[in-house]
């Protein structure tokens, strides 16, 4: 296919755009590969298009590949099948809602679980169909409170979400592999570094899951890994329990006066001036952090978390841990007088307790450990109170920040953090869309039995986005062949008739067998715009007709290394096949 | 590629859905190919994805032929836009209108012209950037109040929508004409018959716009068309106007009581009654219709409509030339003692009226024409009253029913009726939008001038459902070779594991000659259900390895023709290439 730069419905930008946060958005803004259209959604213009279609075609092969079937949904869904499931209020404002003409409540789809349950209970209904994978590569909604960094995180977005389907725990495991290795082509394919990463399921459910997580430095999600290969998104870490200590002879709890500590730091000084050799640190206290729960019915439970003063709590791991209920901000310590604002002590929470408070700890803290922690009195705070002797919980919650140096939980060595985009994610739902929507079929011996799915995802148009952000240099993007929308951009420099008829048959012959040529054509614009635009939409080959036609010689330019070398105008289409084709 | 019926996730059906009211949708759903999955919206599963990304890909080759760019658009947009030019309003019920978390009003976008208009504007500003087209093959949503006929008339549709833009009238007429030739040649491709038709081009403004219909029993759409070349929507149709009758001589009108004169036919009855010689039939009256137009902006206008009453009113017709005003029946006589209901007389009519009510009259209604008509008294009648001069109007509407045997307007013959569904349509907006949006560009002497606009769309799922409807046979669907979901539907009979075998390896060599094959590799299904299979999927050649393997012979049948013959095993490759490659 020939593109021509003077056709071509394509306007670089010299400046980036005011709504650009990351390298990605302003240069496929720049480079008039994307256009805002709304808040949180975008316009592919004809390169960025391009692009987004290289990158579905290989999701498409992998997926038809391991045997998944594409298929294609409504996004305009009917209320009822996420109504039985329970996320039509769970995902709260996260979702598009809408009514039509008769007032009949419908939602656009976020994922489609529901669904695709609904379609298989529809047509199959025996051991003998399963396993069976379906797979859609389609236009998704959600009502982001925050859309931003241009295509990485949009209110209307492509995406790839397919479902598998099986009748025992071993064929979900297939499935499950199956998924997390075509995963594996599909990105390598792209060209996209990832870490497979453990992940809590969140809202989704289900038993097991992992995400491909892309590391960049504007990246949303924290995720750990240890050199010992441990990988884990920073929600889903657990923290390594200490061993619990005797309780016989452990010295008693003591109250002592500590007025003026309102941080925990102002706590330890006292501390310390008190019990000088007791060698105190932020990590011998217990804060207890109050934080009210929304449920999804809309009722509100103040919670206490109980962690280590050197910690704070960490938001996104508390949500992850109680979703589908969200966190708001505590205020209303008016209506609990039990808690002393800066003074909460374990003593008064628990749902057995005075306050009916529900009290969570950090896995730290174990029977036998000992806590400088508020005596729930203005000004006094209690020293050596002991867990499981003078305190219980009820229950432990991972909602502590994890720090660079902390165990992985394998014991494969100190982790370190680093941010990534969520690329794809595999999930091994099991059987609770099935059991919510009843998906049976017959087994072996005519018994009903309830099937086990699983739902895997990848961000279509995101993984665009990811691609420029990690390819991207300072003079534009860099795109890798897989997804390039021009295999090659043919520069013609100069006003000299002769170069633009030599460089026109050369795109023609390179168009004949096969490539697609972004041709720069356009007679009145300076050499060095050309280079700069050529440099700015990032073809992977860069070939240029200009002075050197005198000499009987092109240049031919690496985009991606900057490597420059002139060759024959005889033969010239040849050897930038050649290039192209490796 | 290979399909193998025993993993295809399809499901034939014997009989036919309760919900299906067409031969399309009923095949389609038995087929397997489509499945209902909410009101007015479907899943397209594997087969039925494969024909609509056929159909896609043949309307995508044929714009980028003629130098169209693909783009592609969020469905999710702002009001703003198209506030700005009154269809936010315009559309009433039959538009998804929806709000965001934070109340900021969006509607799921039916057609573009807006935001296309607001693209070009943002990258476009010389007149020698233009012409350019756009297109996209998008998924619309409309808030059908009845979803019919399957995928006809669905709320969530796959449209290509495409836009033109121009410096002049010229070059609009060139990109409509482009579009037209690109049009004829999708259709042709698709297989399609089709008629183009002159249209109005109702809430779309703009000057120039013609449909193309395919001719089917089951089209919503009436059109008309003459021996000699005519063809229009009904809508679209233009009265022959009689020629103005000179006043001198003419009789003085004079009133008569007609009791009991309900109905037309009772009062030309009792005309002939009172006057036998004078030859009255039902044409000599003049009826007088009340009809309520709702405006917009909430308004109600009670409306006159005089025709001649051997002739009703057609709604469609009436709504095309009232829109975007609706029409709703008018009741309200008590509000309006000057309308006499039975008896209503154009004497009380007109702006300038008594009743101040807009009088609107058939083109037929040419000064000199006499009238029996409502003297405005119950029970009385006036005869002989003539247009221009005992009563006048405010203008004509052409809202009158189209008759075959109408004389057509280009004098091209009488006009046949027929029915048909709108495939197509191409619009030359001119410069509405570009106005409401203040779309200009610099022309060669540095003016500003405003742009001017075509859009042209094709229904692409629809045209599934009308290839569907168009070829279908007793047995079931026939594909074209361009768009079924595989070129061979190769059948194994019986149990011999050899037929299986040489089926095997005949799938294998076809698939590596590039054929999609669908295999039927079914063991425990009897021959009888696979063929009845074969049929009702409709793939346009079907080749059977059975008994006649035994005898070194394979059958070799068209779908379409039902011809069939023996093909030798040896070179049966070759042969079905041959076959299926033309």
């Amino acid at each position: 296919m020939l593109l021509t730069m003077s056709t071509l419905f394509v306007r670089t930008l010299r400046d980036d755009p005011a709504d650009a946060e990351v390298p990605s958005h302003r240069l496929l803004a720049r480079g008039g590969y994307i256009r805002r259209a709304a808040p949180g959604g975008f316009t592919w213009l004809p390169l960025g298009w391009r692009v987004l279609r290289n990158v579905e075609r290989i999701v498409r092969e992998e997926m038809d590949a391991m045997g998944a079937q594409e298929v294609h949904f409504p996004a305009l869904l009917p209320r009822e099948p996420y109504e039985a499931t329970g996320r039509w209020t769970e995902y709260g404002d996260n979702v598009f809602r809408l009514q039509d003409r008769k007032g009949a409540d419908f939602l656009l789809g976020p994922t489609h679980e529901e669904m695709f349950t609904l379609l298989v209970k529809d047509l199959y209904g025996s051991y003998k169909d399963l396993p069976v994978s379906l797979y859609q590569i389609q236009t998704k909604y959600r009502d982001e409170a925050r859309p931003r960094a241009g295509l990485f995180r949009t209110r209307e977005f492509v995406m790839k979400d397919s479902y598998s389907f099986d009748v025992d725990d071993a064929g979900l495991d297939r499935s499950y592999a199956a998924h997390r290795e075509a995963y594996t082509r599909v990105f390598d394919r792209l060209g996209l570094e990832y870490v497979i990463v453990s992940a809590t399921s969140g809202a989704m459910g289900g038993s097991r899951s992992e995400e491909f997580l892309t590391p960049t430095a504007i990246g949303e999600d924290t995720f750990v890994r240890s050199a010992g290969g441990y990988a884990a998104n920073v929600e889903a870490v657990t923290t390594v329990v200490p061993a619990s200590i005797p309780l016989e002879g452990l010295p008693a709890a003591h109250v002592e006066d500590t007025p003026d500590t309102p941080t925990i730091d102002t706590l330890v000084a006292v501390a310390a001036e008190l019990f000088p050799d007791a060698g105190y640190t932020a990590a011998h206290t217990l804060k207890n952090v109050v934080v009210q729960l929304r449920h999804p019915d809309g009722t509100a439970e103040p919670v206490v978390i109980g962690l280590p003063g050197d910690r704070e709590v960490d938001t996104k791991r508390l949500e992850a841990q109680v979703a589908p209920a969200e966190v708001e901000p505590f205020t209303d310590f008016a209506a609990h007088p039990a808690l002393i604002k800066g003074y909460i002590g374990p003593q008064v929470l628990g749902e057995e307790s005075a306050s009916g408070i529900r009290y969570l700890v950090d896995p730290r803290v174990v029977p036998g450990t000992r806590w400088i922690t508020g005596a729930n009195e203005p000004g006094k705070h209690v020293f050596d109170l002991t867990a499981g002797r003078d305190f219980t919980w009820d229950g432990t919650i991972e909602a502590a920040e994890v720090r660079a140096g902390d165990p992985a939980p394998d014991g494969s060595g100190p982790l370190e953090l680093a941010r990534g985009v969520e690329m794809g994610h595999v999930f091994a739902l099991g059987r609770k869309y099935a059991e919510a929507l009843d998906l049976k079929v017959l087994d072996e011996n005519g018994k009903l039995v309830t099937v086990t799915m699983g739902s895997y995802g990848i961000g279509v148009s995101r993984a665009v986005a990811a691609i420029a952000e990690s390819t991207h240099d300072e003079l534009g993007l860099v795109w890798p062949r897989a997804v390039a929308p021009a295999d090659v951009h043919l520069v013609a420099t100069g006003k000299d008739a002769a170069v633009f008829e030599a460089a026109r048959s050369l795109a023609d012959e390179l168009v004949a067998a096969g490539l697609t040529v972004l041709y720069d054509d356009r007679p009145k614009v300076s050499p060095g715009v050309k280079f700069k635009d050529a440099e700015l939409l990032g073809m992977p080959t860069i070939v240029t007709v200009g002075r050197g036609l005198a000499e009987g010689v092109l240049e031919l330019r690496d985009r991606a290394t900057g490597e420059r070398r002139d060759i024959p105008v005889e033969g010239a289409a040849a050897a930038v096949l050649a290039e192209v084709r490796g």
